[in-house]
């Protein structure tokens, strides 16, 4: 049994609060388990030149975790003065998966940015700040609809992900942290609502693994995500 | 009467959840109105050099916005790569508030972080910030106390903080944005729990004012505080 | 009696060298006792964005100390890639200050910048600064009116600016460093020609102050800046 | 047919130069097609903070393009003053992937840098630089074998890497710049000598896909990462 | 007799290969004994402001060290966040001396960007900068040439430089490293192919240095600038 | 002749204003013509690393410029966090000068900063802080030597810088802003009292120039050192 009881097969508790922010254009507060993050959408009226000589929007993401968010407390990147490369590589990974699943021609001359910042980190930041993000997408998505912005939804389809891993040879899916710092092998699977795969990350940290190794932590990831996917259908 | 139905010399509601983070030594969530601040303190077994040589502890205070704290995004500090003029003069005032009601000998080698966080902003974040502070920092000594790393409080007294301005002719207590962005005087003033001025920081926004708003602006404040008192009592 | 005998009430020497620089629009050098600052007012043709909608300008301040200004060495914040806090916290002091006397509707779409830039430090520099940046603001702006580029001046009132506070139990005007590192209370006052107050900064340094001792530095600071603001007729 | 005549499953040509560099402790050129990596490692005697109380060593990537490397200049990144994500997630990559076959404890305490300078870049320049830096460092260890500095080899495997993609339904092998850039599903995958994954990390470019898809995409590298294996053994 | 077995007024053996990069608009590598350097030249399409109102072009350099091309690993600029004081004084070096053989006036509205990469570092690697940026630049005007682009080519001389100075009292010409590190006396000479100074940078690195020796060192340059004069005249 | 009514191998009048600066350890204003350049010098207690192992003291320079320094305000660079090309090759070569006539050894593990501070700049102000530093660290030596923190004076010469140039064909000494904006070669001179050459930097700024003018321009710098060595004589 696992730390926190859980099956090696089940999620974390997932609890999501719709419209967590008063001020943002769509946002919510998702929790699994004790990992807790805040996900907004802002919708700017310009985009990046790439963008602009296709006639097409973007959808960009940041992310970021609070100072007291983990049991050491985290400099302030602010202060530092940089991002380090894994709040870099994380936040490319948010923006490549919500616009695996947008149509960037409908969204106009706009950009969408989805911020996630974690008030609390018990493992699984960024497959939260992902499945949050898309919650967070679709209710901006919706406000432009509303306000007549634009004539038809630019989501083509849901994207949540999800971390799997291996204890002690045997394959977990939602890893927490403690599961996640003894890891031998650690997988972030992003997946949209229809089964398809958006990225696959999947890393070795102790020593090197096999592919039917890789072949049940994607199996494992997939039925996570679609228990994920009914989460979000309740909220987006 | 206001735009949130208050008298002008009401604060807006209160609310306190004392442990809002499972990691952090100490911390809580403090509402003011829909100003919402996560505060948490962590404790660093250093100091800066100037605190080593006189044998004393410090404390000090960092403080952001997250992006979709407010109806414009505010662009990511982290991401621009500095702070703020703005930020870094308000994270100096909580920090030197909180000093003044801790006594540095008496938290021994070690420094205390105080992080504010507003993950939403409607006016008064610094003030609610040092009355949240001020709370977190009580949680923090509570810990240092039980696990017998100091053997008794430093904290002196309690402080806590409100902003105060003229609109339209009449002083109010308490600014929410709208407010504080029409303000002719606006107003911090940071007491502690028995009465003392700690900081004062008036500011015409438009034009010059005369002492005698001064002080009433300074009697309004001081009503405010003594009920910010008393809610830090029932939590720190 | 104090360190440089002069009595609590009493102002130190004031000098004032109008057009110090050559090239700047318009420049003092003023000088309060051993504090001396270096004061230039520059004209840009372009504003800030957010002054463009408005049709209005815009009045802005930059602050520097030379490294050799002070008894111990103070770093460049040019090799160290960034200004300090305190350095943003009084430039934007020094911005807000003059703004406060300036109809930025009758500059045009100009920015005034002024640079403070001190030679020698010995306490009061901020409010140094502010005294002398009005000088140099008025010489700037009485060429901008010899050039026909603005039709009336958009200078509604003069700003002068003073330290006061409380050493040993005693109320005392415009401190020197010596007295400024040993205060109890230190405060800042920026004020009008015509008495009203433009900025109350009031720092309890060791313990608290009552609102006693605030009027009663108050009173003094008045005092200080009549004095000022007379010194500034001559040249401004 | 490829653009470059190859059939889907064939490798493109690779050269190495060991000891292109007359300084570096360990080095080599690295060609693939037309692609072309300097990939060069040095020791040094101290480790991370995090390494010293684990008596272990280190062993770090650093990554970079020259600006003439590719058929648009590339903005020097020490000009720009900071590193872009897109480098520091590819540093990070190489980093881990070299750790993977690396017994830490065994260089003692310290640090293996490898660099790997993209001199010309025509696709899939991040597994080229894997495959070289595992010559680079196989060349530092003899080196320090040789001046008896560690007794025993503290490399446990090879490692190396290849791209692998989806380009008009049809998945290839070690795709060029051409390909890269209009691929469906792009994958690099990173495996030791011994056939065990490292890493995978698979991106739908354009649209979501099948894990039938992510299967044949990891045979197709496999077969590439073999042939690559044994062009390393030539000169590791 | 020298390190490397050269008499004193002899050159390293100098080696050019042009068109070293396939994708820059012109390139070459340069090497003078063990010094390495790849140069290259891109153009862009806009200009500096300073230039527009002028309506000419510009040419400007950058210069950076690979981290394994010196026998200490040099710390990448672009990881520290900044270029050194030393980079930055090559670039303009660089610069400078290829515009002194350029009519601006004749590029267009184009920015020539030279970048010269040292791969590998034995000494003389600003000067070998300049005579290979010379070939590169040679090169892209041919081809701005054909693509008639422009109609006449703006090189009006050409440029290369060289190292020279005085080790144990005795003049010599093209310092390797080792004799850079212990010269007496270390000048850089500019010169064009018709034998006129752009540049003399001369140093005394230990003691103070005599007008005559000074005259020694420019008549041996002269005489070492002659023979690349010839070389680039085989490629450029 | 010349704008400034000079003859051409005349120098600009040079005033020196000794310990101009109250808390430095050795400081003067510099003034030739309009120039108009704050030197000062503090001691630091600490050494670079790589003087450690050696010894020996170190002696370094930091160059700026106010912002109302020119006609054209001059950006700060504290403000756009970084130091221009430009300052950095100053500051460098002011080091480099001073160095040339201090015996580190006889320093002890000190510092020395010399700090130049361009209050009005006319052209010449590398040369002219060259000048006025060797006061400033003569001064620093002497208070050095008076507080027996040194045993004997590791000055061993005197050092002096001036620019010469060539403007309308005519060789100059002592360019102003105006005469350096236009000359066709421009040359920087530093030079021991005892008439040796420290650093020869010669630039043509329009067109290349020959050896018989680089001749001319050195006799002339040579008489104008000799001249700003007999004012440093009656300062340092």
């Amino acid at each position: 049994m696992r730390i926190d009881k859980r099956g090696p097969e089940q999620l974390r508790k997932v609890t999501v609060r719709k419209n967590y922010l008063k001020y943002a254009d769509g946002s919510c507060l998702i929790e699994m388990g004790d990992t807790r993050v805040v996900c907004s959408a802002s919708v700017e009226d310009k985009v990046p030149p790439f963008c602009k000589s296709e006639g097409k929007g973007w959808v960009t993401a940041e992310y970021g975790m609070l100072p007291g968010s983990c049991p050491e407390r985290i400099q302030r990147e602010a202060s530092r003065g940089k991002q380090s490369g894994r709040t870099q590589e994380i936040q490319r990974l948010i923006g490549r998966s919500l616009r695996s699943v947008v149509d960037l021609k409908r969204i106009g001359e706009r950009t969408i940015w989805l911020d996630a910042d974690v008030i609390q980190g018990d493992g699984g930041t960024r497959t939260a700040s992902i499945t949050g993000c898309f919650i967070a997408l679709s209710l901006v998505v919706r406000k432009l609809l509303a306000e007549k912005k634009i004539s038809g939804s630019p989501i083509v389809d849901s994207v949540a992900a999800v971390s799997v891993g291996v204890i002690d040879g045997m394959p977990m899916l939602d890893l927490c942290y403690e599961e996640d710092s003894r890891a031998e092998v650690d997988m972030n699977v992003v997946m949209t609502g229809s089964g398809k795969l958006v990225e696959v990350q999947g890393t070795a940290e102790g020593k090197p693994f096999s592919e039917t190794v890789l072949s049940k932590l994607l199996s494992l990831a997939k039925k996570g995500i679609r228990e994920l996917t009914i989460v979000q259908k309740r909220y987006a």
